[in-house]
């Protein structure tokens, strides 16, 4: 949890051309794109012109209503789900960004993050300019309306803001007349376009495709701008410059199991990650267990790889959510159990393979071994589907500060014994590489290597210091 | 679902020894029992002989806040959590009941449904009695209150109402100065004793006791009264007349997986019923699948036995409840998507074993079957954890009317072809009752056999009509 | 404010024959009873012998919306709003009360207060009855069900029922087949019908009547029964005895200025009161001004009495309700002022003659003295448009107990010094009968005199206990 | 109800050396302010340069809590409410409207209507701005963020922006360090300083001075800007140029009666405006009454010159507010009734006098003209306490179009026999500008005379539309 700059979101996107109701479509969307983000949510609609927006903090359950969504009228819709730390929950961080500009009305919404977004508010501040947000948002918005005025559309001042505007982001936005969706040059974050009859439609993940009914089109390349509008749908790729370098935690943690990247089925990588876990870090054990939701497909694949039997060895309580609550350090311990309690009939008794997607600073994890030697497990051999976090994400990712993370800390040996497990296994680098089967594109790991796509001496002195510095 | 006189609901009680906080402690447990009920919920205190309680319409997180759990301070607690069908889903039918009677006050919780609280409701009624509530609390509270004029004690008012009360019921209740519980003579429902340093808890399940740090005890045997109060825990044994007949579709469908009920794992004993319906309906095929999250672990049986690998094929949304709003015919089609997609990746092109743990009107199964083949599934073998739905609970499992039971309309061979299933197999009654490996009781399977532990003559006509006729 | 069984309330009910909408109308006129009771509201609808209601804690614009109004359809329907303290401000004790005895459902709700039910409780708790509620409707439901049972309908039941029940009552109430009103012998509570094109409406006071297009018909007589249904409107009067003994409080300070009682005006009467006062009170002064809202009208009467200049002393904030927030001393102080200031231009440099209806503990007439002097009033004469009290009321007025009242603890010299005034003036006992100008009744007055129309030996021990004992 | 463009609001600031709290102390200066905005409030704190706000759509109670007032701290604060037409209610356009500049953060709340808005936002624009909002206090705070370019402090950018902003403004805000206080130099809206202990508040009305206990201590002068900080209070005077013109309309209907504005009493000039009626239009009747809460004081006025006897003739339903539900046009008839009941002992066979504050489109008179009758008034006769409205204001009051205001289509007689009146007087424009006795400023009457202090050439095209052109 680092800073509010930091963001994982889902976006979305329509231009409707079959009265499908473009507010309650993406509506659905949202709800298949909220485990990238359950902090705030929003809808903007765009309604010959007018644009009418609902933005609120909370689950997109929370946030609309039926009243809510028959008043979101109109051909055209963005959505937005966003992640974020507590402290900076507010309703004006909320996307989509509605704006005002020289040409009409913008809204706009994107998921990553700029590396150089402190510079670029300085200069816009220095020229006269008001900051209403802590987002980044707000600074792409201002930048396409400044570019616009020496631009003959709205694609062009995109176009010409890509060249200015560093670090990941994959946007949608409405301006009076298109729908348009862009990607980085590097392609860090993910975008892709769908279509239901004759409409198409944008999505950060294809789950969201799948929700809707929609049919996968293709991804968006790095670099490209799509512009949907009464012509039509076209593209710009005068910013195209080669292969995505897709952020591999997308595969390990982000994205749903269901949806598919660059080619790359995320359940299958998760099993792939499972299976190169088996081959590197073998162990003689009674069953392999993962920690939900994420590790669960990782488990499977390293039992599949090795023979073990794969066992559910958690229920999550489904029902604990934002508003539980706890008070003293007694009730704090308990209210852990609630939300996880081990499955005592599948480990007791047992030699344990407990696979978890990463290890951040250690605590959860330690008190999940704990918990299993409590429920009778003989043994617990930890495997973790990723390399060890070492280095911060200048790209939207948010990992902890180098000085809360144990892999910068301890040895691995260390670490197991921090842990309390019997063995601790990391995937390698290498097969991590490997576990997107199909997939098209290369990968962002700057997190596990500290190599970006990107180079990173771009990233302004206050979004380093956010990532790099200690905090609570 | 048929009428709110059938509920399957969760119950727990509380004496605090330990300062522990009665009313959090509550809280905490009815976390880990929500999944037996999500319509309402209440708690009540008792400090120092005075009631007072809180009760709402929504789940444990919506009704409670700090500021109520704040103002909930007492040494003894109970609370509930309840299923109704939609129609009655008011706050005047939340449990607990709390009433004023000749000695003070009670309060009630009760699962289970009685089998003559018609008859019961007409006698006092003839009496003089208004009722303000459809729920069977308020009949048991009005014949405590009766029994109690020529009782000694809230006790022997509990063992002499235990006569006049027939069919299924687990009930805890808080008399002025002692918690007691109670399970029927027949012992349809479950229900257990935990401690918890010094301090004793009722529960319906056992998963309520991990998730507040309580060890468990033992189960409350049929016909047992437990009395909880300053000398401590005793209990009046006159009604206790044999061996438990628990519903056997706690084991199937209600219970949580990591709950031990009557000695025997729920989590084993799923695993052993897909075991089964692998010996019994063996078939060749690439993958087996469970559908979320009841048919999970019967599909891991399944694949154990069988040999053929398990598959994830369906990711559920988690955040899809009770708010989520759809409107038109194709919006509903769209909503169904939402909730559950296919993991395309998991079945594509493969044959596929599809295991749930029943039918009711198929009209469910008929849509997964079909979005299975759609995801590119060569072939669709339907396996049910369960054997088929003939005949009409009184003891409070909410099945549909007969003529709604699509097993009472066709035959095995039709119900695949109405479902598009290339095959389908349902689990013995005989290897049903195999599954809870290792439980120290015997059986109520009369939904699947129409044969009663009870004599059901009893049942008054008034739920019979409820029960057996059809509704939409 | 004294204990929950001392309640002002405000009762509406329609039996619809034009299809008016019974519910909309309640909430109506519910909205114009509403400063009889600012502490819960409900309605009930019986729809063809089906009842349902919808009840909350609040005001009738809290508890009521736009989708629970259309859920409430019927033919019939009763209304009513609450007072209450707020220690007992429980959706239990919304009324009306719904429930269920031999003949179908009643619905019920009630204006007043009994003397002898807690003597009631305790004779039907021997019995087996409990009790949900502290509200006497319960009592009166259980009343009703009881001699139900011997009578041949519900209005012979009501008729036997009044005999058993003492004191204050006025009560509308829905079989399920009529809307039945009564009044209790003594007329202590104000009753009235009214008639909408071929509708009857009945309710607490005639400002309701205006308020939906009613035009008011009769009050209703003391002991008598009214019954509307299919076959009209008809009367049982066995229970009538004589005049009304209508609380003579209802004039200074319960009803509303433009509701005429026993063919009283209440506008008039206080006008009256300040007339009378100033007759017996006169002192040279500079203004006369009222405390809001009650004190106006016997102002204006004073002046016009006096020839001196009425002016407008005080401004109330209208947007100061329930929420208002205060925590330390000194912002104790602040909110004072921030509900009521003095209008400076008003009183500066000024003689004032300050009415106000009625002085309990004196404290907040300390406080508006000493305010008045601080704005520049030179002499602050009080005048008091009410006797002193001094005794309880034992039929639904909520007076502090003896040892709270100032009068019970000083001489009138004494009370002026203690409030800072320059004189003080009470209207005396037998001008204030003389204010209701042309009520065609007598009056219970018993408060200021200590005489009572009804024996108040039938009090029960617990209500006098309630009604005299101190508490804060 | 014209466009957002045009607001009446209340502002309020306090810049806090004694430990007031304020947040709090700002929270019962809005209460006191409410009768200026209704719509929308908000309140900013600046803690040690880091400033936290809240804002909210609906009144103070609603938006604010305790919780959220103790998440409030610093040592300064400014608070609005807000007025606005329903459709632009939104959460969007509350103030306060803070936002990072150059130098840090800004906040800001303010009352009017800048003429030149548009024409601003246009420059802007084209210079590359997004607005977020449609209010002008983003305007104003964009012109302060670019003139600070420039000014070596946010006063010398205060004292340039005035040369830009042309209109109706009364401003406060918060630099990091400082609290400011401005008024155009027209002074259109008032602005006043006053004083708690060492601290110093600014408010819109000085009534928000007695409701938190502060003293009165100066009007802020036209042009004037008043800087508290460290180092005390003081003023920059370049902008002032002469004596306020002060909209005349805030003495006849928005200030409120307790409140002094320019020296002059709100509820004297009241009177007095009634004392004139009385003298230009006498007429013989048997009581004055008055249109509550407005038109009351008035009514006392021409009451006391006449000599004809003071009454009440309305009885307002206090607690009808935003959500009273409304539905069938025989709905609607009944819904004015619930909020405004003529009480008919006051008027029955009288001849009545009735004085209102204005008539804009004369549907509303026209009913109370004809309730009034209905109740038994022989004769109506309608006296206005001010002129005829002619004009648009461009100044911040919210008139309607001229072709719906009824004195731009009818003659004085042709509107007393729209509105079924016997009789018709308006004040005169040369007896208005004597009502606020004392006062030492001149006023704006454009509305009445077309005649404004200000020219109005600067008026930008689209502001002119918006207030000339009809909507409904």
């Amino acid at each position: 949890m680092i800073g509010e700059i930091h963001e994982e979101c889902g976006i979305f996107g329509i231009y409707d051309n079959d009265g499908l109701d473009a507010a309650r479509t993406t509506y659905y969307a949202l709800y298949a794109l909220q485990h990238r983000g359950q902090e705030s949510c929003g809808i903007a609609v765009n309604d010959n012109r007018t644009v009418v927006f609902h933005k609120g903090v909370g689950l997109v359950p929370d946030v609309f209503n039926e009243v809510i969504l028959n008043h979101l009228k109109g051909q055209m819709a963005i959505g937005h789900c966003r992640y974020s730390t507590t402290g900076n929950s507010t309703i004006e961080n909320a996307q989509p960004l509605v704006s005002k500009y020289i040409k009409g009305t913008l809204a706009l919404a994107h998921n990553g993050n700029l590396i150089n977004s402190q510079q670029l508010r300085r200069e816009l501040e220095l020229n006269g300019a008001i900051f209403q947000t802590t987002n980044d948002s707000e600074v792409i918005a201002y930048i396409l309306a400044k570019e616009r005025l020496r631009s003959s559309s709205i694609e062009e001042a995109v176009q010409r803001s890509m060249g200015v505007l560093k670090g990941a982001y994959s946007i949608v936005l409405m301006s009076p007349e298109k729908l348009i969706a862009a990607r980085d040059p590097y392609g860090f974050r993910p975008l892709s376009i769908g279509k239901i009859k004759n409409s198409y439609v944008i999505a950060s993940e294809t789950c969201a495709f799948d929700a809707i009914g929609a049919e996968f089109v293709r991804d968006i390349d790095p670099g490209e701008i799509v512009v949907i509008g009464k012509q039509g749908i076209s593209s710009i790729r005068t910013n195209c410059t080669g292969r995505p370098n897709l952020c591999i935690f997308e595969f390990v943690y982000f994205a749903r199991p269901d949806s598919v990247l660059e080619g790359a089925s995320v359940y299958l990588a998760r099993q792939e990650a499972g299976r190169y876990l088996a081959k590197e870090h073998p162990v003689e054990a009674d069953v392999v267990i993962g920690v939900p939701d994420s590790g669960l497909d990782a488990a499977l694949g390293y039992s599949k790889e090795s023979g073990i039997p794969y066992g559910v060895g958690f229920i999550k309580n489904r029902y604990v959510g934002r508003t539980f609550i706890q008070s003293t350090q007694d009730q704090r311990d308990i209210a852990v159990k609630i939300k996880l309690n081990v499955l005592k009939a599948a480990v007791e008794g047992k030699r344990v393979i407990l696979v978890d997607d990463s290890i951040v600073r250690g605590t959860t994890s330690k008190r999940i071994v704990s918990d299993l030697r409590a429920a009778g497990a003989t043994e617990v051999h930890m495997r973790i589907s990723s390399p060890p976090f070492l280095n911060p994400c200048y790209f939207g990712t948010d990992i902890d500060s180098k000085d809360k993370l144990i892999a910068c800390k301890m040895s691995i040996e260390e670490i197991a014994k921090e842990l309390g497990a019997d063995s601790l296994g990391y995937l390698s680098i290498d097969n991590l590489r490997k576990i997107p089967v199909g997939a098209n594109c290369d990968f962002c790991d700057g997190c596990f290597t500290g190599k970006y796509p990107m180079d990173v001496s771009w990233v302004d002195d206050y979004s380093k210091d956010m990532l790099e510095k200690s905090k609570e």
